[in-house]
This record gives structure tokens, sequence and C-alpha cells, in this order.
């Protein structure tokens, strides 16, 4: 989920305004745009430029990116990246999501519950040693063997450091190529600073994916060491209040999460009219739902607030890449590039020998994937069952099942590499909402009815003469699951103690899990790999086609974008690049969400009125990119990226230069903040701010 | 929106698989295909059979069908078609929803508040009358003469009759003919029974365009003329218990909404990739906010439930229909037809010259009508206020306003045909619910900023630094627009009064009128004229490609359509066309929507078991059919309409005779509910069941 939270991308298009300046593309490290970046900038990155880059960009676990900004392991994020920890380290007594927090010293950060940090060593390409496990394979024996070779390779690479390394294989090209990603792990993060949300997420959702914004969205967290000490780190990008100016080269060093600019036509038509319309009509009402909910009293609303902004959230990110799918424009254009592609192969034996029809595989798949999409979705990941109880409860009852067979032979997501995330996450104590979970439960549940039907036989052996509201309230009110010494019991009794367990969520997870399996079991071996083979066949056949300077599809990788601070021209207006402090307090109303936060209102004589505080600039990102440093070409930070404009919402498909632009909070805003503001005297010094 | 309540349609493929009783069809009665009727079903329809059959049924203004069953005035129609009346005659304390209503004698019949009932007289052909006075038009001056001319032909025909007749131009073939049509008007409309809402909407919102289905969704209303006695017609449809065999010849009469099989491509595809996915994203919020909502209380839920029922119906219907278009073959074989009319037309410089590029012209209007679409729907037609509070004060602006012009030259609704429902519905004592309305109103506002942005000019001046909450507070608390003598004060007053009113939902509705009038104009003088002229030349070109005999589209007016029961095949399933009382004991649990009412399980032993409940046949209905009544060659009634099954919801686009059914009532279900669970005998005795 987290990947789609503050999203940006952009694509070369016919009318893209600055051909010179092309800022399309996601670039691995070891594969950047060399000679556009000498052409069009003027600049010539250095191995020990790169390296530093590198090492100074941090992934957070969960979805999102983030950057080391001193030597004492500080690392400046979102505060939306963070929110979900500020919210577990909330209750009703002490609500830090709406007050903020700043931790004094040290001793006063707190620790957040699972979360991860992930700092990028070094990379390897295994696409050899893969190619060769994987020859003449395909269907189940294809994927099995990934698995295995994955698993393998993975493991080797860890070795006996799994607590302090975290190695990932990172599939590029759609399966073109395959790299080994090794990470530095770090588990004990802890919360230094977040501003309150009317100041981290001022304009709320009427201003998200909007510009001109004002929104300090950032926050502060320190990574600790094994031995409880904030690490010393010898990377870092250091901030520069003064940030970048118009028209200067700017590139951001982030995660990108997912872009599909790489599917076919009936890859995308399956977008179009089923995946994207489906998830957004449930999301749709789901949102009513949570918006109802949040005005029963100010405890209701304070629960549901951040599921409803990530609701929202992927509500308009979605909508934005709905309605670029719908433009006509797009598709066809897309699809002239499609069979120009297309018809090189086809026209000529040889290339045609090699590749095969990879299209038509595609175009036939998405049949089986239309016909399994709903059963998938709503059983198998789980939206016809939305509750923390059951969500546990399938946990417990697949990964005991899993974590009993060799670890080539287990689902992903159990993998001897995913399983301390996945204790992790089972085992962290976290706030519980009875009231909250029976709605959410109830309504889901009533989804799972209506979008499979009434008569349908899962439905029939799920719900059987219950309601779904009475089938709710019977697992929220008499499941044992909240407490979580039991669900570590259960964990470690295996699945002799969950199958014998009289808990009612796992019982219904029991139930769920039998059916589950038969569409993950369907979608793992008669559709992903039949796609993830020709998609790997496609993009052979477009180095051949294209050469190697093209970049790969994010994978939620470290990838750098380049581009320059510019705003862009909407219905003829011009907008400018860089909003101020005097437009804060202007667009201020006496109302959430465009109520100012109290410190602000405190603060307002002292403050620089002409500090700018967002800002927008062409490079290409998309969700998972929140959070990323922006950088000048000397490797100061001049932005934090928090979101794109709405036209980049398509930058998922493609990405068009003339109108999609990502959005950062200008560092003088971080400084003014600090400083003025919240007054964090020991954080500016330790930033070096002036 | 009553009009897109139980619908359904059907529409010739390739591959239906009944060509010899391709039941396509909503026909008008001076065009029936006599050829096929007998052809098919070997039946000749006399003079005499359908003047009795025009005469039997009648229309329900708000939107649904209905039909005269005994010679004092009864009238059968759905229950889901009265339920607003139920509402309406309800409150805290006597619940008529949902405990049901049966009046013992005609003095406990309760008027339905607003009701008309209409049962057409007689049509007659103007369209050489209306051709002459548009010739040579176009755009504000075509529609300001086509207002005047409509205006004069069905103010001469009601003469001095206005409480009495009711007389409507109706355009045909997208305004290639133009008839008027006469009604017989009735305004005194008194509820005679209606079940409860458990029995009448049994399986609710699951269960809605399902089949196999168990709903007694029927109830009884009578007629009564201006002295106030019961009126006494000698026309009605006598119901037969028996029903009809499986195969045999059915028929409906009643008044289908819209259809919009003449759409060109290019007008389908804004219906796909704009006005279908905005209104379902649109109503699946509202939906997850209503049921939220009626979580909250019984009264709460009570309050909510017509609505929340209208909502999900219309999610229901429109999902249908989007999922229609979004299948690549139906647009396929659109297009196919298109090109190939088109270049009959194209191709034959004679034609060309008479007919036009029509499609061009309608290509043209659609980039004009998806600009303006969103400000249309959210400002004009008034989904960014949704209130009552709000909708009075809107038809106390815009009418008083109206009022004072010359009829021809109003907008249509205010015209003095209509401003005796107008001010009806203005005066009408309906129950009000301030904690709801101020939800829906705050809920709409927010919408209305989402849609529109919140930098758009209408929204800054209609929000302006208030909230959406704050505002519907204000509106809802400090309107006295609730009073009913406040509403008819202010009309007498005209402008004067209501620009000089200082209640709030009245200066809001000051505000959005400004703005929603341009939006108004656009629509009615760029894109409507426009599209209007492009469809009538369309349609002359298709009589003179393909011949009279065909049908027009839907225009909630009377047509025929014919069929046979009959079953069809989901997945390669039989699907049977009957359902018993058996069945419905089978499906009950005890939550609703599947919980029985008490009368059903206090009669269960005495019931006659095989009696069947609901059936399906292949007619061609669509939303406004409800209520229409069923009948065999001999006028008997067999069956009463109030659905289609879920395949039939692309009946508003296209025709499958293979899978689209309309769902009816079973005769034999009526008679026991009226006779065994209801012991309604005075009914049983006046409807001569058995």
């Amino acid at each position: 989920m987290r990947l789609i939270t503050k999203v940006v991308v952009l694509a070369s298009t016919a009318l893209a305004a600055l051909p010179s300046l092309a800022a399309e593309g996601m670039w691995t490290l070891d594969n950047l745009p060399y000679e556009n970046l000498e052409k069009s900038y003027g600049f010539k990155p250095t191995p020990a430029w790169l390296d530093t880059s590198m090492r100074s960009a941090v992934r957070l676990a969960g979805g999102c990116s983030g950057s080391f900004v001193s030597s004492q392991g500080l690392v400046l994020t979102n505060h939306h990246c963070v929110i979900g920890c500020v919210e577990d380290l909330s209750s009703e007594k002490q609500d830090l999501v709406n007050s903020g927090f700043l931790a004094n010293n040290p001793g006063e950060e707190k620790q957040c519950p699972g979360m991860e940090v992930n700092r990028l060593e070094k990379t390897q390409d295994v696409t050899t040693r893969m190619q060769k496990a994987l020859a003449g394979l395909s269907g189940k024996t294809f994927s099995d063997a990934k698995k295995v070779e994955q698993s393998l390779i993975e493991k080797e690479c860890v070795g006996n450091s799994g607590d302090q390394r975290r190695c990932d294989i990172v599939e590029l090209y759609g399966g073109g190529q395959y790299h080994v990603y090794q990470y530095a792990r770090y588990q004990d993060v802890r919360l230094v600073f977040s501003p309150e949300y009317a100041a981290g997420f001022f304009g709320g959702d009427p201003d998200n994916f909007n510009f001109p914004r004002y929104n300090l969205d950032m926050s502060l967290l320190r990574v600790y060491d094994l031995a409880g000490k904030p690490i010393a780190n010898d990377a870092w990008f250091p901030i520069n209040p003064k940030g970048a100016k118009e028209g200067e080269l700017v590139m951001t060093l982030g995660h990108p999460g997912t872009t599909q600019r790489l599917l076919t036509i009936a890859e995308l038509e399956t977008q179009r009219d089923l995946v994207l319309p489906f998830r957004l009509l449930l999301a749709a009402e789901y949102r009513g739902l949570l918006l109802q909910y949040s005005t029963q009293g100010d405890e209701q609303a304070r629960i549901a607030q951040t599921e409803l902004t990530n609701v929202e959230n992927g509500i308009k990110a979605r909508t934005g890449m709905f309605q670029s799918l719908l433009a006509p424009a797009v598709i066809q254009q897309k699809r002239e590039q499609e069979n120009a592609f297309r018809s090189w192969v086809k026209n000529d034996p040889a290339r045609l020998k090699v590749y095969g029809d990879p299209w038509q595989t595609l175009s036939e798949t998405q049949i089986a994937w239309r016909n399994l999409y709903v059963d998938y979705v709503m059983v198998e990941v789980g939206f016809g069952a939305m509750s923390q109880h059951v969500t546990w409860a399938r946990t417990l009852v697949r990964g005991t099942a899993e974590k009993t067979k060799p670890d080539g032979q287990r689902l992903r997501e159990f993998s001897d590499a995913s399983l301390p995330a996945v204790q992790a996450g089972l085992f962290a104590d976290v706030p519980l909402y009875n009231d909250f979970e029976r709605m959410k439960l109830a309504w889901s549940l009533s989804k799972l009815r209506e979008k499979l039907g009434v008569d349908n036989p899962v439905v029939k052996n799920i719900l059987g003469k219950k309601s779904p509201e009475i089938l709710a309230a019977e697992i929220v009110s008499n499941s044992k699951l909240g407490n979580s010494a039991v669900r570590k019991q259960l964990w470690e009794g295996g699945t002799e103690a969950v199958k014998n367990s009289d808990d009612p969520a796992l019982k219904l997870a029991l139930l769920i899990d039998e059916h589950a399996r038969k569409f993950r079991t369907d979608y793992d071996q008669n559709i992903e790999p039949i796609q993830k083979a020709a998609a790997s066949q496609l993009a052979k056949a477009r180095f051949d086609y294209k050469g190697t300077q093209v970049y790969p599809d994010a994978t939620f990788s470290l990838r750098l974008s380049h581009g320059v601070i510019r705003g862009w021209d909407e219905k003829g207006q011009p907008i400018k690049p860089f909003t101020d402090i005097v437009g804060l307090f202007d667009r201020a109303t006496d109302y959430a969400p465009f109520k100012l936060a109290n410190s602000w209102v405190g603060a307002q004589k002292k403050l620089s009125k002409k500090a700018r505080f967002n800002q927008v600039s062409t490079n290409d990102i998309v969700g998972g990119n929140s959070g990323s440093p922006l950088i000048n070409a000397k490797g100061e930070l001049v932005g934090l990226i928090f979101d794109g404009n709405i036209k980049s919402l398509g930058g998922t498909y493609f990405f068009d230069e003339s109108v999609n632009r990502a959005v950062s909070v200008h560092p003088a805003a971080i400084s003014e903040a600090l400083k003025t503001v919240y007054k964090a005297d020991h954080l500016v010094k330790e930033l070096k701010l002036k």
C-alpha cells in the first residue's frame, strides 16, 4: 500500500516541450545516462560522488525513501512515511499525530515498532546464474526453480549476518536481468521529530497531488546499531537551505516502487477496464465508510485518521492513473509504438525464431487473469476480510504451514529472508480498536459476498447462514489474537496449535486459506510465470531493438532521476515553481485541513516571510520515492520529495515532461521550521543549518 | 433517479440463441412488429385488444409503471415504486416501511403525497408541425423555437383540463418523430397495500438484479377522482394466478425510461470513459457514508433506508451498464455496424448531401460535453450540494425567476405544464431529519471542492473561507425552509421575497444558481441542440437505411415488449425460469436482508409450498418498466415485472436475448400472499382470486 503513497512519474511524448532536457527515466546507478547528463546539464558524476550518494540514500522497508543528513544516523524522510509509527506511539491520552513530536535529546527518541531502514552497500549481476538455473523450464517447474535459486543466492549473500544485512534479488527489465542487492539492515529506528498533522499534511486530501502547495511533509528518524547507540555513518547529504535555482539540475536518489511502462496494450487494457475501476470503486465506498465513522466523535476521528489518509491517497493516485489510460491519445501512441516494435520482430524470421510472439502470449494470459482477478483480490489478497484479527490469523495459518517446508519451496513472503519481518509484524504490540475492526470486517465481508455473489460456494462456505455483521461481531468480540503473547504462543506452537485453537479469527482464516491457496496457486502457476516469461522475452527483444540505454521499470530499488526546477503551464496559465511562507498564511482558514498548527500561528511574526516552502521539478519519480532527497550536482540536499502534481499520476504508464512534476519541501522551509517554529536547537546544530 | 431503478433490456447479437423468437424491441402501440408477432407466436393483436391494453396500463409519474387490476381503480405496481410514499407516511412511532401496510377498507387507504398516476388516452403524430416550426434553425434559436412550439402543442392539447389531463411531447427516434401523448391525470392516489420491507425487498441489495429470486416486490394503490371517490375504470387486466407456461408468449405494457441503443461509438465512449465511472465512484463513496450512518442506530437506519436502497440500486444498474461497454466484443460489433451505416451514407453523394456527417458532429460535440460534464453534474444537476433544504431553495430561486417569463421562454422544467408538479413537490409536507441532511450536505460540498478543485473560482465563491462541514451545519441549523408554509410564502412572494430573505439555504442557492445557469446555458445552447440535430439526421438516415420496422429508444412512454417465459445458461449451468415458496424458506436466514417477515414465518404451514414465486422471461425492458404488467395473449396478468437479471443491465445499449432476462413476481405468489399471509379478503374478492 505504502508504495502507492506519494508518487510521481514522467515520460517522453511527441509533445514534450523541452526535448533537450528530457528528464525521463529512473536509472540504476550501474547504468546511468552519462551522455545525456553531460549534454543536458554539463554534469559528469564521478565514482566517488556516486558512492557517497548511494550510501547517503536509504530505504524504509515499509515503502518509502529517505537519506542520511548527519554523521550520527539522522535520517530525513516524509511526515507521511512515519505517520504509522507516530500513530503506534500514540494513545487516547497522548495524541502525537495531532500534537507532533520532538525529542529534546537522544534519550527521548522513541523506537518505531516494526520499522526497518536499509542502506544499499553493493549490487551484483546474477543474470547468467539465474538463466542457467531456469533454462528450458516453464510454468510450475519454472517458478519453483526460480524460488529455489533466488533463495539460495540471497542466503549466500546474507551469510550469518541476517540481523545486519539484507539481500534481495531484483528483477530488472521484466526479468531480462537479475541483480542481487545487498543492504545494511537497521531494525532499531527511532522517531526524532514529526510535526503536527496540520503542518505535515496541510491541505489534506484536497491539496494532495496539487500545486501550489504548502506542506511541511518532513520528519526525522535516527538509526541505532545493535548495541543501542546511534550509528556513525560516513556518508550523508548536507542540507543547503538556499536550495536550487529555477532551471538548475536536481536529482533524486530514491526507491520508486512500481512503474508499468513496458506493459503491452492488452495488459494496459486490463488495468483500464478491470483493475483500476475495481480497486477505485472498492476504495471509494470504504472511504465513505471511514468519513462517516470519523464524524462520530473525536476518538473515532483519531482512530480512522491514518487509514483514511492512506485510502484517500490511493484513490487520488489511481484516479490519475485511470484517467491517464482513458486519454485516447495515450493508448493510441502506445499502440503505434507496440505495432512498430512487434512488426520489427515479426517481419524478420530470425528475430521471430528467437523472440516468438510474447504479445500474443500476454494477450491470452489476460483472459485467465481477468477471470481470476476478483477471486484473487477479494480472497487471497484479503479485501474480502479486512481486519487486524483476521490478518494476524491468516499469517499464523499460512506462516506456520509454510515454515515447515524447505526454504525454496515456500511462498516468497515466508522465505527465510522474509521471516524476521513477518515475525516482527506479528509480535509487535500495536493499538487495537474493536469497534473500528468490527466495522471494517463487517463491511469487507459484505463486499466479499457482493463481488463474488450470494450463491458463490466460497461465500457460502465462509458466511454459512450468518450475516457479515454477525460474523464480524463474533470474531472481534471473542478472538484473543489482540494479545501479542497469544500470537507468539500460537506461532511457536505451529500448525497443530493453530488448527486446534478455537479462536474464531483462526477458524475463519483456516476457511479462507483453503480457498485462497487455490487462487494463489492458479496465479503462481498459470499466470505469473507465463507473464514473466513473456515479459522477459520482450525485454531481450527490446535491448536488441533499442540498445541498452534504457531504464528498467521501478522495482523499489535505488534509482537516480534527473531534472530541473521548473513550473509548468496549466490551461495557458504559468504555474511558478516555488511557493513561500506568505502563501501558506494566505491559504489558511479556520478549518481542517487548511487550519494552521498553533505553533505556526505563534511563530508567524518571527518567520522569514519570503522563505520558500514547496517547489516543483521535472524529475521522473513514482510512489516509493516519498522521502527521497533532491540533491544538486555538489551532493547537497536541496529538497525533500513528497508528492507529484496531479498530471504526474499517469507516470506509472508513461512520462510527459511538459506537465508532470515532482513536488518537494524546500530546504528553507525545513530550516525555518526547525529553527523558528519548533526551536529544535540541537537538531539545527547537528544539521549545521547556518 | 427512479427511472434507473429496476430495469431490464435485451438486444440481438450474432450469438442470439433463438433468432426465430428475437424478442428485441420496446414498441410503440402504433408501430407494432405484427409480422414477427404472428410468425413467432401466432399472435395477432386486434384493435380492441390493443385499446384495452393501452387503457389498462398506467404510468406513475415518479418513474414507474403499473396497471389497473380491478374496475374500482385498483392499481398493481412494485413495492419499490411506492416505498417513498410509505416512508412519507411513516414516523419514528409508526414505521410502515418495516411493518408493511394494509387498508382494511377504502376509508383506511392513505393518500401518497405528490404521487400522480397517468393513463394514456391517445397519441398524435405532430412531426410535420414541429419540423415546420424548426426549419432552418440551429443552436439557441432552434432550442428556443422548439420550446415555444412544444409548449403550444401541449397547451392546446390540455385545454382547460389541467387537473384531469396531461399532455407531453414525446420525441421518438432521437427527434426523427414528434408525437403528443394525451393522458388522463390522477393526483389523488392512495396506498392500499404494501408488504413489509423484508418481504417486498427480500434478498436486498445482494439479490438485486439476481436470479433465482424470491421477492414479493408488489404493492396496491387506488386511484381516486376529483370528488374523492375511487374511479370507475372500464379497462383492467384480470390476474390469472396460474400464470404462463415455460415457452409461452408474454408481453409487457409499460413505460421504459431510457435506452441509448442508437448512440454512436463516440457517444458510447463518453459513457464508458467519463459518465459511468464518474457517477459510479461518486455513488460508491456515498453508499459507504450511508452504510456507516445506518449502523449508528435503529432510527438512523430507518432514516437512511430508502436513500441507501436507491443508491445501491443505481450502483448495480450502472455497474452492469459499465461492464457491458467494457466488453471488447460489444464495442467492436457496434463499431462495425456504425462503419457499415456510415459508409452507406458517405459513399453515395446524394445521401451525403441529405444527411451530411452527423457522426463527425457527434464526435466533436463529445469534446465540449466532456469539458463541461463535471461542472454540469456537480453544480447544475446538484451533486455538489445534496440536501433537502438546498433543493427547495434552488427550486425557489429558479422557479420564481422562471415563472415571470412567458411560458415558451422558460426552462422546460418550469413550463406551465410542469408547474403543478413543481409546486406539489415544493409544498408537500415531508419528514426532515437535520442530522441526515447535514451529513449529506457536508459530504456533497466536499465533493464539489474535490471534483472542481480547491482553487476553482466557483468553489471559492461558494465556500469562501468556510469548510464544507461548517457551511452545511449553518444551513441545516438556521434554514427555515423545513416549514412548508415558509416555502409557500416565499414561492408566492416571488423573486423579491427570495432575494430579500436571509435564509442561509436561499443565500447558498442564489450563489449556486448564478454559476449553474452558465453551465446550463452552455449545455442548452452549445451541446444539446447540436446533439439532437445530429441524432435527428441519423434517425432519418436510419429510416432510409433500414425501413420503418425499427423501434425508437425508450422515452418513459408506453411500449409493448414481447417474449417468452424462459431460463438461461449461466457458465454452462441451466437456470430454471421459476422459483417457488419452498425455495424462499430455504434461502432464509436469521439476518437481514435474508430474514423472513414474521407474517411469512407464521403462515409457513398454510402456504402452498409448490406455488411459484418469481419467474424470468425474455422481454426487452429497462428502468421505468418497474411495475409493468406481464400479460398473456388473452390480456390476463401473468406476472408483475420488477427487475432484470445482472446480464440485462447492458440493455441500455444493446439487447442480448441469450442471457438477458426480465424478472417478475408470479401471480401465484401475489395470490398466496394476499389470501394466506395477509388475509386481505376484501382485496382477494375485488381481484377475483378464485
